[in-house]
Parts: C-alpha cells; sequence; structure tokens
C-alpha cells in the first residue's frame, strides 16, 4: 500500500499530538520522520513510530522538553535535549548550526540528553540543501560491536553522515561504521534469509551467518580494526565530549523503555562561502561527478553511483508516488491510531 | 642502524637547508619528518627525503614560500601554502587552529597549494598534545583507487586522522581510507612477499596478489562503497572545497617531479573545555579505554589496542633507543648528504 507523504506526516504528528507532544512539535518530529521513509531509510522513518510512543508511555522520553543551549563559545554550542525526541534536538542544532555557519564560516554543536534522531542523513541533507557543507556524528541506541579482538559489546554501529551541495543535487553519504547495520540483520530474520559471512562473529570469532540467532554475538566494523577506530572516535566526539552515553553506559533503546537514554550526536556545519563562490563549489563538485561516474566500468557493475543518488531517487519517486507502508507495519500504526480515534492509514 | 631521533633532525634539516629553504623552515620540516618515524609511520618520515630533494631540484617545491591566509571568516581560514613543504602549510594551520579553537571552540582550517605533509596523525596529535581535539583529511598524492563500479583511478587513498587527549595519553587515529595504503603494497613487492586478497584489484576485478605487477590496478576501499563513499566525501571536504586538487587533476607525486601538486588538506580543531572540564573529559576518555581494554579477548587475539597505542609507544621506545635506518635509505641519504658536505648518517 503506498501512501502521500503528506498524509502520513498528518497522520504521524496526530498521533504524537495525541500522546502528549506540543502541537508544532509533533508536526516537526513527523516531518523528520516520514523525510528519513522519503530518502529510503526505511528502518529509521515511521516503522519507529511504536517504539516511540511505547518509549513515550512508559516515561522514556519527555514528550515536552527544554531543549536549550548550555554551553556556548565563538562558533560552538552545545545544547540539551532534555530527553526530547531527537528529531527536535536536531532540528534545533541544525538551526542554530546553520546560523553560526553563516557567521563564522564553521559551526560544532553538540547534544546530550538526546535521543535517536532517525536517518543522519536527513540532518545533514538539510545544511547542504540550505548550501552549507553539514557533519553528523551520532552514537547509536545500542551497543551491537565489541572492540577489535574483544567479544564484548561495547560499541554501537556509530555512524557518520556527510553532506555536501551540488549543482545538481547534493552529494550525502550516511554510513554505519559496520559492515551491516543492525537492522539489516533484523531485516534478513524477517525474511528468513541468512546473512553474507563478513556480517557478525560469535563469541569465539566464528562467521554469524543465521541472523535469528544472533545473541551476544558482534557486528564487524568496516576494514577490521580501522571500523573500530572510526566507531570509537565518532563516539568520542558524539557521546563523551557532549557529557553524553559512550560505552557500557549506552542504554539498549530497543529493550528498555524507561531510562533516559542520553544519547550524543554531533553537528559540524562549513559554509563554502567563506572560502570562495559557492556557485564555483557547487560546480566543481559536480564537475567530479561526472568524472566517477563517467569512469570506465569493472565488470559486474552496470553503472556508478555517488552516496545519496539512490536516497535522493527515491525521494523523487516517493514524493511523487507515495511511501510503501507494509501491511505489519500498517496494522500496527492503525492500533495506535484507533486508540486515539485518528482515522487509519 | 639505529640514529638517534634529535641526531636525524639536524641531519635532514642541514640536507633541506643545503637545497635552499631558510634555515628555521628546514628545521621545522625535519622535525615533522622525524615526528613520523618516531610514530612508527617510516613511509612518511624521512624516507620521503630524497623524493623531496628531487622535487626542490626539479623546480616542484618552492623553497622559499609565502605561506599566508587568504580567506578568513570567524572561525574558520583558508592557506595558501604557495607550494611549500606540506608540513609547513600544516604547522601553520595547526598553529592558527589552536588559536582559533581557543577562541571559538572550534576551528576549520583548509588548505591549498599545499603539499604531501607526511603522516596526518602528527598534525592531528599536536592538537590533541595541546588538549584539543584535532581531525585531519586530506587528499592523497598519487591517484591508486576507482570509485565503486568502476575501474579508472580518480582517487587517492584520502586519509583521516583523529586525535583526543586523554588521561594517560591521546587516542590516535591515522587510517586511509583503503584497506591497505599503497606503501603496504611496495613494502610487499620490496620483501618479495605477495598481497593478501581483498587488497587490490586489476582491470577486470579480480584480485591482485602479485605486488610487482599492479599496473592499473586499484586499491579496494575499506567496507566497499561505503570507503569509497568515505573517499569521496574527504575528497570535496580537503580538495575541492579548498580549490585544491581532486580527482583527475591529482598530480601522481612520485612520478612528477616538476609539478605543483596544489595538494589540499584540512584540519579541524574543537576545544573540549568550551562544553566543560578538559580534566574531566580526559578522565573519560581513559575510562572508556579501560571498558574497551578490558574487555574479554576473541580467540586468536591477546590484547585490545585502541588507535595511536602502538604509535605512541613506538615513540617512547624510538626517542630512547633511536630510529631503525635500513642500509638503502641510509645510502641514499648519506648520497645526498656527501654532495653538500654534510656529516653522514
Amino acid at each position: 500500500m503506498l501512501v502521500a507523504s503528506g498524509r502520513m506526516k498528518v497522520f504521524v504528528a496526530a498521533v504524537l499530538f495525541a500522546e502528549g507532544l506540543p502541537k508544532d512539535d509533533a508536526a516537526k518530529v513527523a516531518e523528520l520522520m516520514v523525510a528519513a521513509d522519503l530518502l529510503g531509510a526505511d528502518g529509521h522513518g515511521v516503522f519507529r513510530l511504536p517504539r516511540y510512543v511505547a518509549r513515550l508511555r512508559a516515561g522514556g522520553f519527555n514528550p515536552r522538553p527544554d531543549i536549550r543551549v548550555v554551553s556556548r563559545r565563538g562558533a560552538s554550542a552545545l545544547i540539551d535535549g532534555d530527553n526530547g525526541f531527537g528529531h527536535l534536538v536536531m532540528d534545533s542544532a541544525v538551526t542554530l548550526a546553520e546560523d553560526i555557519a553563516r557567521d563564522q564560516g564553521v559551526a560544532w554543536v553538540g547534544a546530550r540528553m538526546s535521543n535517536h534522531a532517525g536517518a543522519g542523513g536527513v540532518h545533514a541533507l538539510r545544511l547542504a540543501e540550505a548550501g552549507l557543507v553539514g557533519i553528523y556524528l551520532a552514537v547509536g541506541n545500542a551497543n551491537h560491536m565489541a572492540p577489535w579482538g574483544g567479544i564484548e559489546l561495547l560499541l554501537s554501529t556509530n555512524p557518520i553522515a556527510i553532506a555536501v551541495p551540488g549543482q545538481s543535487e547534493p552529494v550525502l553519504l550516511d554510513m554505519a561504521t559496520t559492515v551491516a547495520a543492525y537492522g539489516k540483520v533484523k531485516l534478513a530474520a524477517d525474511r528468513g534469509e541468512s546473512m553474507p559471512e563478513g556480517w557478525m562473529i560469535d563469541r569465539e570469532g566464528n562467521p554469524l551467518t543465521d541472523p535469528t540467532n544472533v545473541e551476544g554475538g558482534s557486528l564487524m566494523p568496516i576494514g577490521g580494526p580501522k571500523g573500530f577506530g572510526l566507531a570509537l572516535m565518532f563516539g568520542f566526539l558524539a557521546g563523551t565530549l557532549n557529557g553524553a552515553a559512550f560505552g557500557s553506559d549506552v542504554i539498549d533503546f530497543n529493550a528498555d523503555d524507561d531510562s533516559a537514554t542520553n544519547t550524543g550526536q554531533v553537528l559540524i556545519a562549513f559554509d563554502p562561502s567563506a572560502f570562495g563562490s559557492l556557485a564555483a563549489f557547487r560546480a566543481q563538485v559536480d564537475a567530479v561527478r561526472r568524472e566517477m561516474t563517467g569512469s570506465a566500468l569493472r565488470p559486474g557493475f552496470d553503472e556508478i553511483r555517488l552516496p545519496g543518488e539512490r536516497a535522493l531517487g527515491l525521494r523523487r519517486a516517493r514524493l511523487q508516488d507515495g511511501i510503501q507502508l507494509p501491511n505489519g507495519l500498517r496494522g500496527r500504526l492503525n492500533g495506535l491510531a484507533a486508540e486515539h480515534g485518528i482515522d487509519p492509514l
């Protein structure tokens, strides 16, 4: 079933408003959740609504947070999210980072006491669509990875998103530092598929290929110790530096509904016009894009895609055709709606 | 043969002075070159001196550059390196980034018309040793990687270095975005060893394992398309954004001695004291370090090491015992020295 993105936003906003969020906040969270679905990050969009509602009801989220800047020096700011929705915290961060970067060239905006903010690419892309470079780092919301050489799950998939403006469209990288994000493991389990070797190992270091039997197993970082290094450093920058959780104090957001996660994120914005003409930068990004996509192909490939091409193409299609809503999810969403007398999808 | 690091610095500085660098510049480049050797980045230290001298003599380097800030807005600055040694450009960038970050919380300092600057970790580490977070990105000095799905060599190993201050010592990640840096391929060739599958592919996409026969082959990015994405975005940030080379305009520094490389780098510094107590941050970095290194081990591993542990351990040892100088390199260095009547090593 296809649902128009505008209809989906209205629906999500109505549910969140009924669950106690102020009207404007509900609309903003809905907009940013649907933005993830539009970009094809289906596991980070409306799919999360039932979990968010469970947390709201258990007291794990603050529905009416006082999101405020608690430290400010020059081009840097630290936001305390007061345990509100991560989307709202990142919305404040994007707005502030854009303001600061236009003035100072660069902005570094950290967040603590935040929460899951959906797809990091959504926030980095907003900066790129405003003509800025956006970099987003986060501590993920459940530890599924061991340090390199160890077996205890002390790290998450700590993702990075980087977006730069282009002439035709932005280039948008949004990736976990693990070979596979944990959502892909759950998806394989749902579909009854096995995992390729290289995604996970068990506590003895053997490859795990059965996605229904991964208890205690570790996701594998990209490039072995390199991916571990990236996940660790992103954890220091997005978590430790902001006074947010990183390491064993990370709350498993999917297993615990009532503890504050103290999620940490950082957003860095840079204004290319500080170094020259934005138009010239956009043109040069596209010149590099044409070089890359114009390379002769490796056998077995039929095209070269830049990061974000698939996501931005999906967004164009989904804005026009609507967002595919699987039946199981539709049933869960309509169940929530029925409790509040909201029209079903 | 072991050479004391102080002796090595004096030697390198004498050669560079004899080749036309001002005395202070020669000493600074020597210090930063030897700093790479001390950290175990042997392929980025004094090993490079013969190539640097060849470029100086061919007019490829400007021995007396006017390194200056050409754009400045708030917490951001763009440096034009005037085709001088990358070490001098990064020395200016580190000094400026530190000043700006103490004042503004964050600094973003880009560089164009720079050159090979040795090991990126050296520059990031200087910031961490000053109590700041340091992030360094660069466009590498020769294209050895194809875009994901392609076969044309349009990207370098575009590295990232990130350093954070700790209590006991900094944590320092310094890595290429490829599975193996190109230097490891050359080292395997020197040693008559084969390469493991996964380092390189040929133009048909087959694994390359003979390091003496890699013409036209591509290094493999970490995590497949993810590593390509990182290399690409780092190229935009360190190259395109600064008006520096990225893509087909990258000069192969090892094959061309007389063209300016227009190398691009970017250094981001952040002052943890802008968000709270630096001492508390240092302590928390060490708490996370203890958690990670204290994890139960995966079979086959006898320890868990954080990024930079090996490098900082080597530096302690080499400061005390000296730096190992292979005979071949020693011969080449002494050959240069003899031309100027400098005492041999």
